[in-house]
């Protein structure tokens, strides 16, 4: 059996979690993860390294991935803002660390409170700790280049700074940039001219991965040009769950249960049961009471006679 | 200046207002109609010449039609289930008339209460009628093929049927077919695969109209997959009301505003001036108080530093 072709990188557990109010019980998150790696996802984003006191729904991330690190073949990613966050993420072993760098300085500052040159700074100190790390405990190491279709602050940021900061985050030693529309932006042409731009900058193969929002309700279109280019792991969050606190107006990511329909629909193999998936939804609910979940293939249900499935068999010619 | 390339036909006044129990009245239609028109939209399906028993939300039709007839540049186009109200169509003043055929047989039965021979039969009596005009009263005939996606009743429909009934709609005098996902059961594979499929049936130039929902979040993304297969016609509904009754669980059509955001960021020309299409909805609000409306884009309003324009400006590369 051949590889699935599309990765689907679940972030409820970090984006989703960090822009609503509740604190959901470590117990909680671990029942999540385990069921939707159960239902195939094949990676998670867990949580952030960030401190305690700046987002307290987020508090138990080490504790969470090392529980996740026990999934047989799941993928374990965190968000690491610093070098002191990618140390932590190291030591409770996650696979994979993301430092987002926003191509807005204005963003970047309220963001993460750095210029652009002290985020590289960052990298480069992460790249040479990870590099003195034996193989098998160093993770890999995206650069995330966030509001890199637009900032609600900053407006269209200029094609040659992106390009200057995908190039400048691979030579700081990122294994892989991805693209981020941490402020629900971008429109289908746009993720195919930054697709392009980045890889042309960063190089193609280092570029495979982007985060898309659904603020303006664009999310799967967007998605599916990113497919067009070839574009292979996507974000999103189950029960669309999600945004960026320090954007206002963006809300959340696209929707994991429409997205993994909208691919097994179109016969692209994900490797995740769809039935499955959509009975993770309740474990969500039931440790957000009262909180909204998004999503329209939940509500709606499968098509009658749909026979997508994980195996990608496609639905149509009876 | 050229013309636009992409057509957007709203459709909120006959599917969107036929789905919901409210009426609306006269004159909020003709100020809804009159402010879509006035904002850019071309081509508006005012109602359907059904009988008022069957749906006193639009037993107003004529009126409505001979009203937006009155609007400069507007394409004026009704539903027409049958003879009788491609009669009463032509007679109010319609410049383009829709003949729905359900490929699946079952639903064209709840539906329409007849066969396929039926409707057939139907379509070759109303191309006779309109033959018999002259030029200026003759409408543009439009047969549509509706759950051609797949069916809530019957799940897929075999490609031969499709293909068939496409031909037949062709050979009994129809200018052109469109495709409806009635159902929302469409994915963006499905709808490359089907505009081919009924291409090669019916002609290339006889199909250039989709008549897309949002049922389960797919909407845009069909829509970007028609676009790339040069599908030039897009039925919409302002605030995404309407869906079909007679098909259980299918909610809106695409999302008017949403899809003219898409195009516009895209660089695509529609003619339409998004901020003031935006403002048109606060006319079906206060029209049918209490009834939801959808879209992301009301809520989130433009991106900062937006340029997307009437005339396609893009809002990148400052």
């Amino acid at each position: 059996m051949s590889a699935p072709r599309i990765l689907i990188s679940e972030v409820g557990p970090r984006d989703g979690l960090q822009s609503i109010a509740p604190v959901m019980a470590t117990t909680a998150k671990m029942a999540w993860i385990a069921a939707e790696a159960a239902a195939g996802v094949r990676e998670i984003e867990v949580g952030s390294f960030v401190p305690a006191k700046l987002l307290p729904q987020l508090a138990d991330t080490a504790e969470v991935v090392r529980f996740a690190r026990t999934i047989p073949g799941l993928t374990v990613a965190a968000l690491v803002p610093n070098l002191r966050g990618a140390q932590a993420a190291v030591a409770a072993g996650a696979h994979k660390i993301t430092l987002p760098l926003s191509v807005s300085e204005t963003h970047s500052l309220r963001n993460l409170r750095r210029t652009h040159a002290q985020v590289l700074e960052e990298a480069r100190a992460i790249a040479d700790f990870l590099k003195a790390l034996p193989p098998e405990r160093r993770p890999h190491f995206e650069g995330s280049l966030s509001t890199v279709f637009g900032c609600t602050l900053e407006g269209p940021i200029p094609d040659a700074q992106i390009a200057g900061l995908a190039e400048a985050l691979m030579a700081a030693g990122c294994d892989e940039i991805g693209l981020a529309d941490t402020t629900g932006y971008a429109d289908p042409a746009a993720v195919r001219r930054m697709t392009r731009l980045v890889r042309a900058a960063a190089g193609a193969s280092a570029v495979c991965g982007i985060h898309l929002h659904n603020t303006r309700g664009l999310g799967l279109a967007n998605a599916l040009a990113a497919i067009e280019e070839d574009i292979t792991t996507f974000d999103s969050s189950l029960g669309g769950l999600g945004g960026c606190p320090f954007a206002p107006g963006a809300s959340g990511n696209i929707v994991t249960e429409d997205l993994c329909f909208m691919l097994a629909a179109m016969g692209l193999d994900t490797g995740i049961d769809l039935s499955a998936l959509l009975k993770v939804r309740e474990i969500v609910a039931a440790a957000l009471p009262g909180q909204e979940l998004y999503g329209f293939t939940p509500l709606a249900g499968l098509p009658l006679g749909f026979r997508g499935t994980a195996t990608g068999e496609r639905a149509r010619g009876r």
